[in-house]
């Protein structure tokens, strides 16, 4: 039996993986981050044991190429999700450090009152 | 020298290949087909010679897994998009048939008062 | 803090995640399986706190389309991935059931002689 | 009626458009990249209309990040290709030009013996 705390956290560690990967590379630009980061919000809200994301993208970053535009890359985004599994709510966050899109757990909790006799 | 004609052709083919392949394996449902259709369109619309995109996600194909949604799959995609180089426009589609997403070249067309001299 | 047994079991939850929607979507035959099996074990290695990954692709599910291809689906994954944090080793896997491609911990074992004290 | 020259082009397009979007930000190292090459190679081929492809990946691009890999990027691309619809033969390529990966078509043959009459 793997503890609802540790399905919590694997659940935050597929969604980060996932969209991470369905996303980067989409064309992107400052007028049109706002629509990118909501539909990203709303595909993995679809998703199982997901209570909460918040995508927000660097538009620092989004320097326009030649034509205009940019890349949706790993270093633009800052997501953070909270999971739930039973009673443990475990949130995580993808945000650069270091020049590396890291992806870490913050914080898990249970909800005391609310667990099982 | 490649003729506008072909160029248009050919920046049709880059579009439709590449949001398939970007978009395809997103969590949808019929709900938020729609956000995603316009993230797609929002997209596509900022790439080089790109005049026209209209995304349509078929409902119908959306059945929705144990979990409640489904995934974004090429059969779903009716996608209509027209792209200019010069004074030539070319139209091409992203459309199911018999069971193969299949994108073709619908019309090119030179606009005959503006061409040059 | 977060123990290293939950580490383990977020990064193979992103492991999973990313490379699900990392490969779904290419084209992928019964000739060609094998290749993009060891492509995505090549690339799965590379990241970190990766030990050990095995990807097999169910060839039953490749019925040609009138191309004679597929395209690689999330059905079609049996993945097992061990990740390790510290001294503690977890397991997972991505297996299609009940018609949903099902991400789980396996078991998580921390190595007890090497504990620290 | 659209002349096979232009199909040819077309279906190049898509080509270029589809693997630069499937493959954009897979994890990648100088050690794998043959193999990732490799990959798409043998997945394009399968593809209707291709008649060759070849797959260069810039190696000196692949800056080992703080965990030892990189991730393929557009400008590591250099792409060659070559569409057959009927007796036309269509070359294009992927390839970064100014910092943008520019998809170009290089020439059009058409076998001049073999045409319809």
């Amino acid at each position: 039996m793997i503890p609802d705390r540790e399905l919590a956290v694997f659940e935050a560690g597929i969604k980060l993986g996932a969209l991470y990967h369905q996303w980067v590379g989409t064309p992107v630009s400052r007028d049109s981050a706002a629509g990118v980061e909501k539909a990203i919000e709303q595909a993995v809200i679809l998703q199982p044991f997901v209570e909460e994301i918040t995508v927000r993208l660097d538009r620092t970053l989004m320097t326009p190429n030649t034509f205009g535009y940019s890349e949706l890359s790993g270093l633009m985004f800052d997501v953070d999700i909270v999971t739930r599994v039973g009673f443990t709510y475990c949130r995580a966050r993808l945000l650069q450090k270091d020049g590396y899109p890291l992806m870490q757990v913050t914080e898990c909790n249970e909800i005391p009152g609310l667990s099982r006799h």
